[in-house]
């Protein structure tokens, strides 16, 4: 009964069905559902459960399974498995099959070569509508589904595109060249995962051919696919932005320790560096302690005001918004914005803790290295992501730890410094 | 000659021109372009430009133009208008596009009813595949592109879909009811945009139907528009969590500063209450200056495993991830996570500034207190962002000022508190 029931449902629904059960069950569930168990469910689990369930599964029973699947789906499994257990699977396979595979997980991990599916309708330029729409009426060996066919020459060079709402609404006589499209953004197999996915978001595509370095198609992506690819990367940014690793969900609590330990102890490093600067000054706090009560404020706000920044910036540099076209343009509006905050806030500092401690020395001092940190929260903000990106390096990751230091640094030595140097005087 | 380069581009490469050339700029442009100009390109530009162009249109322009649009495209552009224009605009259409524009516009904002097009290609389930495809062949008002078809009843009522690929596979006699599946998820005009992005994300879906509260089909939802609400709700839980509002990179200095104020104003007001937690400990401080070195450690610590946790709880529950089914294990998970970092960092930073002060008390007393901020940090990191979601508000935004606030205030105090409690007995 529960056989049947779970066999029903989509996928995804056995996916989360998966998810949600206890690590013991996973198992259990799975040998009950035996032939049942659509191995596509695989691929819409957290790795770790992925892993879990895979490991346990005879390779024989995998290879079995995986032969039902579209070839997208076989390679997302695949490569994550250990070498070993994935050629003695591949071995098992029909020759066909296998070299479908093995081809797509020669191309780089998150390349598009990895992400498209083998499985596509091709047809040659000099067949008229008819005959393509008989042939896909008899052809048993089609897709499972399809939103468009390409036009290729004999050596599967990719000719042009045709969506199947065109092929529908013209006569069956006319030849498939007089209607076909240039395929503007034929995807090469070894671009990354995440420049396909803003040829779709841009261009709206449903669909795109892959092709390989010689221009002979070699696989099609599908949009669902890269619907997942825009989530995750658009997840890894939200991720790396808090501070967090590849950690999931269902990780258990020595796994997530273990993924957000490193990021701790560089913030720890850091703070060390930030409390050092207090440590200069520690004469000055010690004859007024007003000091110490305010000094997180001036490194608090700056930190927020550049955090503000930091995420516009790598935001935008993900969605491609931001480039060297109108970098100089954001970093003066920055900066502008840096200043126009400062002076708001640090008028505003100034006169509330000038009034609490019943002193215009302190409020005028607040207020000053307030504007100063301000100024490089900003600068801050939006440098750091760019030249962490100019040099390569994924801006989400590290702009955090480097932007915040500099805040909170900054903060701390100019509030400080500057009450030093006037009371000194003074 | 310009003319004619910028009118064979693609609607979002003019978009993208648009955003880059300089605000006096773009309306030259437009005006160039005349009636050369597609609408569409305004679908993909910032709010603040896009405004900027339709203010300055001549409403007859608009209205000429926009009866070339696809309905949903028409919608993106009207609702931003004020009331006025676009009742003039509105009444200038013919009667059958009135209708239908006004009829989308009636539903509430980000509401699937607004972003679905009016545009569809509706058969009887009694007609067959053959007459399907001559209906297709000879009628010159389809919808621009389409990937599936649906069937209705003489009421419009929803009977059913069909993919494009399934009626190219089938043969001319046979009836469209037999192959017509039951669409498993038609989505209700008021459903949020969000919400029916779920839907596509997890059922893989190119569209969807749109049924109004009778079942009747009123327009269809098109994956390339979910993808644009999908990087639209991945920005913004992106730029809540880093207390930016709505802003774009077209902004003016002022008006960046304008949306960045109200949150730098609640953190304001948060770190004065931090700073008064310091202010309780001020004769403390005086006499052990040391203390005022390290309290931004132990605050700025329990913020970073604070906002680990958040950024994963944030997350998890925008992807519907975390429900009532998994909450207790996730938040007995981070408790588990907070104990275990806060042991091992409470030892280490102990350890190092017990020796940088050569005080062993210190060093106690540090570990003690990041051990409690730790699990501070923890309880809040995932408290809050679910209290806010179970209460409606949408934790991304808020999430990060409470929690902060939390850590601070919990940091200062049992660090401070309990020095003064120590060095009192000692
Ligand atoms: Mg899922
Ligand atoms: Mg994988
Ligand atoms: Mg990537
Ligand atoms: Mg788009
Ligand atoms: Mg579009
Ligand atoms: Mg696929
Ligand atoms: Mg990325
Ligand atoms: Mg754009
Ligand atoms: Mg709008
Ligand atoms: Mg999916
Ligand atoms: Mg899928
Ligand atoms: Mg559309
Ligand atoms: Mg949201």
């Amino acid at each position: 009964f529960l056989r049947q029931n779970v066999a029903k449902l989509h996928e995804s629904e056995l996916g989360d069905l998966l998810e949600a059960i206890q690590p013991d069950q996973r198992l259990a569930l799975v040998k009950l559902l035996g032939d049942d168990f659509d191995l596509t469910a695989l691929t819409e689990v957290d790795e770790t459960i992925r892993m879990e369930i895979v490991d346990q599964m005879p390779n024989e029973q995998i290879a079995a399974a995986i032969g039902d699947l579209d070839s997208d789906d076989a390679v997302y499994i695949l490569e994550d498995l250990d070498k070993e257990d994935r050629e003695e699977i591949l071995a098992q396979l029909p020759f066909t099959e296998r070299v479908r595979l093995s081809r797509a997980l020669d191309y780089p991990e998150s390349s598009a070569g990895r992400r498209m599916q083998t499985e596509f309708v091709a047809v040659p330029p000099f067949w008229t509508i008819g005959q393509t729409i008989d042939y896909m009426r008899e052809e048993e060996d089609l897709p499972e589904s399809f939103t468009q066919i390409f036009v290729i020459d004999p050596t599967f060079k990719l000719l042009g595109v045709i969506d199947l709402d065109r092929i529908l609404r013209t006569k069956r006589q006319v030849k498939i060249e007089t209607i076909m499209r240039e395929t503007n953004y034929p995807v090469p197999a070894d671009m990354d995962q995440e420049e396909a996915a803003q040829l779709f978001e841009q261009y709206d595509l449903l669909s795109a051919a892959v092709v390989d370095d010689n221009g002979r198609l070699v696989g099609v992506l599908t949009i669902d696919d890269i619907v997942d690819v825009m989530q995750e990367e658009a997840e890894e940014d939200i991720m790396r932005l808090g501070g967090v690793g590849d950690e999931e969900l269902s990780d258990s609590i020595k796994d997530t320790s273990r993924s957000r330990v490193p990021w701790l102890l560089v913030n720890l490093f850091t703070a060390f560096m930030a409390a050092s600067v207090i440590g200069l000054f520690d004469a000055t706090i010690q004859q007024i302690v007003a000091l110490a009560v305010l000094m997180p404020i001036v490194a608090g706000m700056g930190g927020n005001a550049a955090s503000q920044t930091m995420t516009v910036t790598v935001r935008a540099l993900a969605t491609r918004d931001l480039d060297i076209h109108n970098s100089w343009r954001i970093i003066r509006r920055e900066a502008g914005v840096g200043l126009l905050n400062g002076v708001l806030f640090g008028v505003l500092i100034g006169l509330v803790a000038g009034l609490w401690f019943q002193d215009p020395n302190i409020g005028g001092i607040i207020a000053t290295a307030m504007l100063i940190n301000m100024m490089a929260a900003a600068l801050a903000g939006i440098m750091v992501p760019l030249l962490l990106d100019k040099f390569g390096a994924d801006p989400a990751v590290a702009s955090a730890v480097f932007v915040t230091t500099i805040t909170d640094i900054t903060g701390f030595f100019a509030f400080l410094g500057l009450a030093t140097w006037w009371f000194a005087i003074g």
